[in-house]
Protein backbone atom coordinates (compact mmCIF):
# COMPACT_ATOMS: atom_id res chain seq x y z
CA UNK A 1 0.00 0.00 0.00
CA UNK A 2 1.57 3.20 -1.01
CA UNK A 3 -0.42 5.27 0.75
CA UNK A 4 -3.13 5.60 4.02
CA UNK A 5 -6.66 5.57 2.96
CA UNK A 6 -8.80 8.07 4.55
CA UNK A 7 -12.48 5.61 4.96
CA UNK A 8 -15.11 8.75 4.62
CA UNK A 9 -12.94 10.21 1.17
CA UNK A 10 -13.46 6.46 0.03
CA UNK A 11 -17.01 6.02 0.99
CA UNK A 12 -17.54 8.84 -0.56
CA UNK A 13 -16.74 7.58 -4.04
CA UNK A 14 -19.20 4.83 -3.67
CA UNK A 15 -22.44 4.92 -5.71
CA UNK A 16 -25.36 2.82 -4.89
CA UNK A 17 -25.42 0.45 -1.32
CA UNK A 18 -24.50 -2.91 -1.39
CA UNK A 19 -21.39 -2.20 -3.93
CA UNK A 20 -18.45 -2.62 -1.64
CA UNK A 21 -15.39 -0.51 -2.82
CA UNK A 22 -12.02 -2.25 -2.39
CA UNK A 23 -9.01 0.23 -0.59
CA UNK A 24 -6.33 -1.81 0.11
CA UNK A 25 -5.25 -5.15 1.12
CA UNK A 26 -3.44 -6.93 4.05
CA UNK A 27 -1.79 -10.15 3.22
CA UNK A 28 -4.33 -11.83 0.88
CA UNK A 29 -7.76 -9.83 2.66
CA UNK A 30 -9.54 -7.34 0.63
CA UNK A 31 -10.37 -3.68 2.65
CA UNK A 32 -13.32 -2.85 1.41
CA UNK A 33 -15.78 -0.25 2.20
CA UNK A 34 -19.46 -0.19 1.52
CA UNK A 35 -22.55 1.53 1.87
CA UNK A 36 -25.84 -0.01 3.07
CA UNK A 37 -29.48 0.65 2.49
CA UNK A 38 -32.03 -1.92 2.82
CA UNK A 39 -31.88 -5.14 3.42
CA UNK A 40 -29.40 -7.49 1.77
CA UNK A 41 -29.62 -11.14 0.72
CA UNK A 42 -29.16 -14.43 3.27
CA UNK A 43 -26.27 -15.89 2.68
CA UNK A 44 -23.18 -17.30 4.18
CA UNK A 45 -19.24 -17.83 3.28
CA UNK A 46 -18.26 -21.55 4.20
CA UNK A 47 -14.46 -20.97 3.86
CA UNK A 48 -14.22 -17.95 5.97
CA UNK A 49 -15.17 -15.49 8.63
CA UNK A 50 -16.77 -12.09 7.84
CA UNK A 51 -15.91 -8.91 9.04
CA UNK A 52 -17.77 -5.60 9.39
CA UNK A 53 -17.20 -2.47 11.09
CA UNK A 54 -19.68 0.16 11.28
CA UNK A 55 -18.24 3.54 10.43
CA UNK A 56 -21.19 5.29 10.42
CA UNK A 57 -25.14 5.04 10.92
CA UNK A 58 -26.73 1.87 12.59
CA UNK A 59 -25.93 -1.87 10.41
CA UNK A 60 -28.10 -5.13 11.83
CA UNK A 61 -26.71 -8.38 11.01
CA UNK A 62 -29.50 -10.69 11.19
CA UNK A 63 -28.37 -14.06 11.93
CA UNK A 64 -31.03 -16.97 11.51
CA UNK A 65 -31.54 -17.01 15.48
CA UNK A 66 -31.03 -12.95 16.60
CA UNK A 67 -30.16 -9.77 15.12
CA UNK A 68 -26.55 -7.99 16.10
CA UNK A 69 -27.11 -4.60 16.10
CA UNK A 70 -24.18 -2.64 15.37
CA UNK A 71 -23.59 1.14 15.91
CA UNK A 72 -20.06 3.24 14.94
CA UNK A 73 -17.16 1.86 16.87
CA UNK A 74 -18.62 -1.47 16.57
CA UNK A 75 -17.59 -4.84 15.02
CA UNK A 76 -18.79 -8.12 14.45
CA UNK A 77 -17.21 -11.09 12.56
CA UNK A 78 -19.58 -13.80 11.19
CA UNK A 79 -18.12 -17.00 11.48
CA UNK A 80 -17.92 -19.26 8.84
CA UNK A 81 -20.75 -21.52 7.71
CA UNK A 82 -23.19 -19.41 9.37
CA UNK A 83 -26.43 -17.51 6.90
CA UNK A 84 -26.43 -14.07 7.85
CA UNK A 85 -28.62 -10.80 6.04
CA UNK A 86 -27.43 -7.23 6.96
CA UNK A 87 -29.57 -4.46 6.90
CA UNK A 88 -30.06 -1.04 7.85
CA UNK A 89 -31.56 2.69 7.15
CA UNK A 90 -28.47 3.43 6.53
CA UNK A 91 -24.59 2.48 7.61
CA UNK A 92 -21.14 3.07 6.22
CA UNK A 93 -18.82 -0.50 6.80
CA UNK A 94 -15.65 -1.74 6.53
CA UNK A 95 -15.74 -5.39 5.48
CA UNK A 96 -12.78 -7.35 5.08
CA UNK A 97 -12.51 -10.81 4.07
CA UNK A 98 -10.43 -13.16 1.80
CA UNK A 99 -9.80 -12.18 -1.88
CA UNK A 100 -12.07 -13.87 -4.02
CA UNK A 101 -14.92 -13.63 -1.60
CA UNK A 102 -18.36 -12.73 -3.31
CA UNK A 103 -20.18 -10.48 -1.36
CA UNK A 104 -23.28 -12.93 -1.80
CA UNK A 105 -21.37 -16.10 -0.74
CA UNK A 106 -23.17 -19.10 -1.81
CA UNK A 107 -26.28 -17.45 -2.43
CA UNK A 108 -25.17 -15.38 -5.86
CA UNK A 109 -28.05 -13.76 -7.83
CA UNK A 110 -28.47 -10.63 -8.88
CA UNK A 111 -26.67 -8.37 -5.92
CA UNK A 112 -23.22 -9.99 -6.51
CA UNK A 113 -20.89 -7.44 -7.02
CA UNK A 114 -17.27 -7.78 -8.97
CA UNK A 115 -14.30 -6.76 -7.30
CA UNK A 116 -13.31 -3.15 -8.22
CA UNK A 117 -10.96 -1.46 -6.74
CA UNK A 118 -11.77 2.67 -5.64
CA UNK B 1 -17.62 -14.70 18.11
CA UNK B 2 -20.16 -14.46 20.20
CA UNK B 3 -21.21 -10.79 20.51
CA UNK B 4 -20.07 -7.79 19.07
CA UNK B 5 -17.44 -5.70 20.40
CA UNK B 6 -17.91 -2.11 20.89
CA UNK B 7 -14.12 -0.70 20.94
CA UNK B 8 -14.63 2.01 23.01
CA UNK B 9 -15.87 -0.43 25.81
CA UNK B 10 -12.37 -2.45 24.87
CA UNK B 11 -10.35 0.13 24.70
CA UNK B 12 -11.18 1.61 28.10
CA UNK B 13 -10.43 -1.74 29.63
CA UNK B 14 -6.90 -1.50 28.19
CA UNK B 15 -3.63 -0.47 30.93
CA UNK B 16 -0.78 1.17 29.89
CA UNK B 17 0.06 1.90 26.33
CA UNK B 18 1.44 -0.52 23.83
CA UNK B 19 -0.22 -3.38 25.33
CA UNK B 20 -2.43 -4.57 22.43
CA UNK B 21 -5.79 -6.47 24.03
CA UNK B 22 -6.88 -8.83 21.78
CA UNK B 23 -10.96 -8.34 21.08
CA UNK B 24 -11.98 -10.99 18.31
CA UNK B 25 -10.48 -13.30 15.55
CA UNK B 26 -11.00 -13.27 11.70
CA UNK B 27 -10.08 -16.42 10.84
CA UNK B 28 -6.30 -17.45 12.07
CA UNK B 29 -5.76 -13.22 12.42
CA UNK B 30 -6.35 -11.23 15.77
CA UNK B 31 -8.60 -8.46 16.28
CA UNK B 32 -6.75 -6.60 18.33
CA UNK B 33 -6.87 -2.43 20.33
CA UNK B 34 -4.34 -0.48 21.77
CA UNK B 35 -3.05 2.17 22.98
CA UNK B 36 -0.26 4.48 21.81
CA UNK B 37 1.43 7.47 23.47
CA UNK B 38 4.96 8.14 23.02
CA UNK B 39 7.35 6.49 20.40
CA UNK B 40 7.22 2.14 20.09
CA UNK B 41 9.98 0.44 18.77
CA UNK B 42 11.52 0.46 15.31
CA UNK B 43 10.82 -3.01 13.80
CA UNK B 44 9.43 -5.35 10.66
CA UNK B 45 7.49 -7.91 10.34
CA UNK B 46 8.90 -10.23 7.42
CA UNK B 47 5.79 -12.43 6.80
CA UNK B 48 2.95 -10.40 6.94
CA UNK B 49 1.61 -7.03 6.18
CA UNK B 50 0.15 -5.17 9.12
CA UNK B 51 -2.92 -3.13 9.74
CA UNK B 52 -3.23 -0.19 11.87
CA UNK B 53 -6.61 1.60 11.85
CA UNK B 54 -6.62 5.22 14.12
CA UNK B 55 -9.93 5.32 16.22
CA UNK B 56 -9.15 8.45 17.93
CA UNK B 57 -6.15 10.85 18.10
CA UNK B 58 -3.32 10.56 15.55
CA UNK B 59 -0.76 8.45 15.01
CA UNK B 60 2.36 8.66 12.84
CA UNK B 61 3.85 5.43 11.49
CA UNK B 62 7.13 6.32 10.65
CA UNK B 63 9.03 4.48 8.16
CA UNK B 64 12.45 4.81 7.36
CA UNK B 65 12.10 7.45 4.29
CA UNK B 66 8.77 8.87 4.97
CA UNK B 67 6.23 9.51 7.89
CA UNK B 68 2.33 8.42 7.40
CA UNK B 69 0.15 10.66 9.69
CA UNK B 70 -3.15 8.87 10.39
CA UNK B 71 -6.09 10.96 11.96
CA UNK B 72 -9.33 9.07 13.21
CA UNK B 73 -10.98 7.08 10.25
CA UNK B 74 -7.87 6.63 8.10
CA UNK B 75 -5.92 3.32 8.20
CA UNK B 76 -2.86 2.25 6.54
CA UNK B 77 -1.38 -1.27 5.83
CA UNK B 78 2.86 -1.20 6.11
CA UNK B 79 3.96 -3.87 3.98
CA UNK B 80 5.71 -7.22 5.01
CA UNK B 81 9.48 -6.61 5.67
CA UNK B 82 8.87 -2.45 5.88
CA UNK B 83 10.70 -1.01 8.99
CA UNK B 84 7.96 1.01 11.54
CA UNK B 85 8.06 2.95 14.01
CA UNK B 86 4.35 4.01 15.52
CA UNK B 87 4.41 6.66 17.92
CA UNK B 88 1.80 9.58 18.90
CA UNK B 89 1.02 12.08 21.48
CA UNK B 90 -2.14 9.46 22.17
CA UNK B 91 -3.92 7.57 19.80
CA UNK B 92 -6.33 4.61 19.85
CA UNK B 93 -6.09 2.11 17.03
CA UNK B 94 -7.29 -0.89 15.76
CA UNK B 95 -4.45 -3.69 14.27
CA UNK B 96 -4.88 -6.49 12.54
CA UNK B 97 -2.02 -9.33 12.39
CA UNK B 98 -1.97 -12.92 11.91
CA UNK B 99 -2.35 -14.62 14.95
CA UNK B 100 0.86 -15.09 17.03
CA UNK B 101 2.38 -12.18 15.03
CA UNK B 102 4.24 -10.21 18.02
CA UNK B 103 4.22 -6.76 18.47
CA UNK B 104 7.61 -5.97 17.77
CA UNK B 105 8.47 -7.81 15.08
CA UNK B 106 11.79 -8.75 14.39
CA UNK B 107 12.88 -6.09 17.35
CA UNK B 108 12.06 -8.21 20.18
CA UNK B 109 12.66 -6.55 23.59
CA UNK B 110 10.95 -5.19 26.65
CA UNK B 111 8.32 -4.03 25.08
CA UNK B 112 7.58 -7.14 23.74
CA UNK B 113 4.07 -7.82 24.52
CA UNK B 114 2.24 -10.90 25.34
CA UNK B 115 -1.09 -11.89 23.49
CA UNK B 116 -3.91 -11.36 25.68
CA UNK B 117 -7.97 -11.30 25.16
CA UNK B 118 -9.56 -8.49 26.85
Amino acid sequence: MENKVNLAEKLALLGAPFRPGIVGSLNDYKLAVVKVHGEFVWHKHDDTDDFFLVLSGRLTIQLRDRDVELSAGELYVVPRGVEHCPKAEYAEVLLIEPEGTPNTGDAGGERTAPERRI
